[in-house]
């Protein structure tokens, strides 16, 4: 599929605005996210400070800019990349469909509150696993637990069941949960991962010790920590200069990953500084 | 007419969006500028990169904004504001039409892109003027020169009439001239102001060297280093960190002013975070 010339991960407002920036600056992109665009963005109730959308309701404000991209032909992949990493002069990135490729990436993902679970991060690689599409064929016959915090993970939890003999979901919403009948769903609350020696080996809930071979932690999105490795934070956020540059070079970030407020039109106007940033970068490469 | 918590000067995309904000925020504002909002606005021809509103003529945008204006009840103060003096806790701010005092000041202004004339820094105050309304009175019977550029100013240049013996006028905008007879139109370009030890004493132009007892350039935006004393710039800009904030304590810069790119979505981003950082301002205090 070629190198492009700028990755824009995530379709927000942040992600929309990039990519309409880039794309009229004649850029090749790959705009990665939710045909949906934004969770957050279509379950606002009313938005009263987008300026020139008075009053718009999150619905509105999501078709507005679903309208925006089709009126300039860009396109979504709906994909969950979960490995960006910076190759020197251009960034390859994991997702559960596929390998990519770019020279330059904007990070616009929005920003994970929850804290990760204790051991989550030490052992991820090793018994954690942010994505069940890419790593499910290591499970095979095995016993796994599934966290999940959206029903759009239900899919991935189907998935597994075809390799793993035993798959546990622990769904951490509301909602009615619907997965094939040999899929245990469990209701409790995911409070930490289990480790022995080298590995991960099972899941703490508020009510329950379960043992596992592997533990899938399927978030919305990834903290940035582990999706660029070497990325310089300031708390859950990316550091960031004015110009929405981080410390690694050809990786840009835009909307709420990038630091307070998380307002909607802030997060539009980054998306557009970090493409004309990217643009910049490329033109002097 | 009391102290204002926030006044915003310039109601391009930046301060619109500022004064949306802040008022969702219920705090008192005062917005100064024009009721035709932006005249780069108004003029643009088509804008492809506003997400949300795709491929909006520049009318049409100043319309949405002055509609989501209207819709929240905000008014438009139409002044000229020639310095804005930090007196401490609070700002004094100089206009046409009178003194005004705000706790916090957000600089919406746009970015003057010309360079300023030869001894015009110099001699402001001293035989240099930037308002006309203002100073009209101290050159009772005296002999006067007016650049103006824009058309708008050609009200300041009548009003002068009725003070000065001798008023010139030089138009540096190319539209037809409407003054009173007795103002004389000059259609040449400003280039140098003179002055004779302590004080300013004529103009050059690119055809000729004038003597005035006074020299008034009358810009669509002062720059922001006269402005606001003691503000530090960065090249035309005034510097800023990410949340917006100025050297000056209590005073924020949004859009243009604050540096490049030149977007409208940047622009009306960065409203929001000044706005937001000015509120939190307030309630630190």
């Amino acid at each position: 599929m070629g190198r492009y010339d700028i990755a824009i991960i995530g379709t927000g407002p942040a992600g929309v605005s990039a990519a309409i920036t880039a794309k009229i600056r004649n850029k090749s992109i790959l705009l990665v996210g939710s045909k949906d665009l934004s969770n957050k963005v279509a379950k606002a109730h009313e938005i009263q400070n987008y300026p020139g959308l008075p009053a718009v309701s999150g619905a509105g404000l999501q078709k507005a800019l679903l309208d925006h991209l089709a009126a300039m032909d860009i396109s979504i992949t709906e994909e969950k990349i979960t490995l960006i990493y910076p190759m020197g002069d251009y960034f390859s990135m994991q997702g559960a469909n596929g390998m990519y490729e770019a020279t330059t990436v904007i990070l616009a993902t929005g920003v994970t509150l929850g804290k990760p679970l204790p051991n989550e991060e030490e052992f991820l690689g090793r018994g954690v696993s942010y994505c069940a599409t890419c790593d499910a064929a290591l499970y095979k016959g095995k016993k796994v637990g599934i966290v999940g915090w959206s029903a759009k993970e239900e899919a991935e939890a189907d998935f597994m069941k075809e390799y793993a003999s035993e798959v546990y979901y622990f769904p951490q919403y509301p909602d009615e949960v619907h997965v094939k009948d040999d899929v245990h769903v469990i209701r409790e609350k995911a409070l930490e991962i289990t480790a022995a020696g080298f590995k991960a080996d099972g899941l703490v809930t508020d009510k329950n010790t379960y043992s596992f071979d592997g533990v899938f932690l399927l978030r919305d999105s990834v903290s940035p920590k582990q999706l660029v490795p070497g990325l310089v934070l300031d708390g859950p956020h990316v550091k960031v200069e004015r110009d929405l540059s981080t410390n690694v070079p050809g990786c840009f970030a835009a909307g709420d990953i990038a630091g307070r407020p998380y307002q909607y039109i802030k997060a539009a106007g980054e998306g557009n500084v970090a493409a004309l940033s990217a643009v910049s970068y490329l033109s002097e490469k």
